[in-house]
């Protein structure tokens, strides 16, 4: 059957392409939860007082957006190793798309009840849950020989030892949650620091180019 | 007059390009139905309660996600093997593409009304139509000599085999859906089977790579 | 200056790209005007009969998604033959966008004031502004050399010719419109019509693949 | 490390191509902002007399079109020289796609308040960031050698020097909006005339193809 398949080349960039664009729409439809103030009257104190107000929505929105943008480079990162995909990449990937999709409700849950715990907790656990899934499309596609041949096995380590770094960051932010929802968020600051204790190789004089092929 | 016209390898890209950005948008659109629950005061367990009613429409929109994911791959697989195109697929597509745009209205319809044998049986048909047009576009594509040369009469009938799974299952949910709505999603679980059963050469040991090419 | 600028190839399939994605946007927002009808109690002919007023809206949906459909056929076949751009073609390029980009407004309007003759010319005058741009793009990419160079003066002429059928035709609809309305869209269903009459030179037996390919 | 790398020639394009959806997506939703008047009875001049009051709204609309439609070509032509990134040019394009992505919030509010100047400088500010982190972006691609190698030092300085005309009007219409916000806006229409005073190599007979290209 293989060898009767037609090889395009097209198809695996179409995989890589939809998850991009899937990526840019939700980190796009972000903004449209902050929603614009409706004043009674012109009244320029009373707008500014609105919009500092709304400051909380707009760091969610920055947060969402930083931590969507560090999905998709991560995300980019796995990918540029990866050189062909089977059905369980494709769904393993699809799943990944489900949950990135699903960001923007939580991130909106979270921003008009920033008071609330459970509202945290999904938020937090949504991202966790992505990285999840990438490290499940990373270990499927080492075990399932989709990576390229240049690659590495210490590299396919240190990449499934860094992509351990956001499930972490989530699991104590959840944890952290239980004492006070306000000090929780910090875990996620914790993000490039714990990727780099994870991954001690890049911790040498070639790290700054590492980090930006790898 | 055709040899007159330019070659340029874009367009066909163009238009599977096209296709997957459609795709994307619609597949990230459908989280916009889940709607924030407001609550009046600062109350955790009211907060839990609301999201805890909003698992019917969770769930809509995780089955809405994985049965456009499930197209997607479908129009993936078949787009691979095409070659060429002409008028008549470029219209049987772009149909193809104005059923799957039309998801997120029956999407939205059945979420809210999910006691409505009229909205299910609307949010069925529509699946059904957008994996009818991707046969129509699949036998367009054989009788047209668009598939590229490789592509064999029997991967010709195979694929035209498989891509009645979803019509099918679709026609069985609603047929279901007259005796019972709760029990008539159930079909759909049943495509994997049916394309299974309707393409019994990839019952063999090849399966596995077959799956992952086709 | 010419020669030290580095030729990438990329720029101008980002500028195609980057109208596909504009495109691709526009066409997928047009369902979200459809809203779905909210019933206060669970009542499957309600629910049928608020579906049925609907109609006219999802007329209106499938049309200007079929325009656009058109609309993106068009351009996909004028860049086709295009080998470069300038800022001349750029800036052409990003009217012709924000065209497109307006759509959604008047389909909404019109969608919710079907009887209003002021909606149907707005949202026929953007139609034929779309098109109107497209034919100023192709006689500047013409003036310009911008063309590939095995596209002849003769084809350069067919296309214009074709590119005149949808603003007369919706220069039509909007006459029409002052007699009635519901007249006035018909207009449009002469495009094919128009576009053939106007490129007589596709009346031949090579024209199928002509329009597949031009 | 570096040598164990595989190069894709994927990895870049996925950025340009990230970066291009986000600005489609942006420059599509701006026109959700213009939300269609709701008549309560068939009334022709009702319907006329809304949409005259829509005109400052749709005057944003196409203002802030233009604007990210420049930005674009502006990323465009910056990005058409790097030849490689790392991982400050992801980030620094990352929170460039930020600003972007953030724009359909300042216009609808400066759309709803356009007799506010909190509003006018939230939405000038927003521009002149975006503007400022290309020029971020290009400085450091200058220093950190990930041009091309045929971009020669005076281009590099061409560029930086024209990438100051945005912030510059940017921070001109700000100013000005002290004394009138109905004369700041004014400030935007420099922009084309500072660049070329920025840059004033361009002004030799060779400036119009450069500036297609450049």
């Amino acid at each position: 059957m293989d060898k009767t398949e037609p090889d395009t080349g097209l198809s695996f960039e179409r995989v890589v392409f939809f998850s991009d664009a899937v990526f840019a729409i939700v980190i796009t439809l972000l903004v449209l939860e902050l929603k614009v103030p409706h004043l009674s009257e012109h009244n320029e104190p009373a707008l500014r007082g609105a919009l500092i107000e709304l400051l909380p929505r707009v760091a969610g929105f920055v947060i969402s957006f930083l931590i969507i943008g560090l999905m998709w480079i991560e995300h980019h990162r796995i990918f540029r190793y990866i050189a062909d995909y089977d059905a369980g990449l494709l769904w393993r990937n699809l799943f990944l798309l489900l949950c990135v999709s699903f960001v923007p409700f939580p991130t909106a849950l979270f921003s008009e009840n920033f008071w609330s715990r459970t509202a945290f907790i999904l938020y937090t656990a949504i991202f966790g849950a992505v990285a999840t899934v990438k490290l499940l499309i990373w270990r499927h596609a080492s075990k399932a020989k989709l990576l390229k041949p240049n690659v590495t096995p210490e590299l396919q380590r240190r990449i499934a030892r860094r992509s351990l770094a956001v499930p972490l960051a989530c699991a104590g932010a959840i944890a952290l949650s239980f004492i006070s929802i306000w000090v929780a968020p910090l875990s996620f600051m914790f993000i490039p620091l714990l990727a780099r204790l994870l991954d001690r190789t890049s911790k040498t004089k070639t790290e700054a180019p590492a980090v930006s092929a790898a």
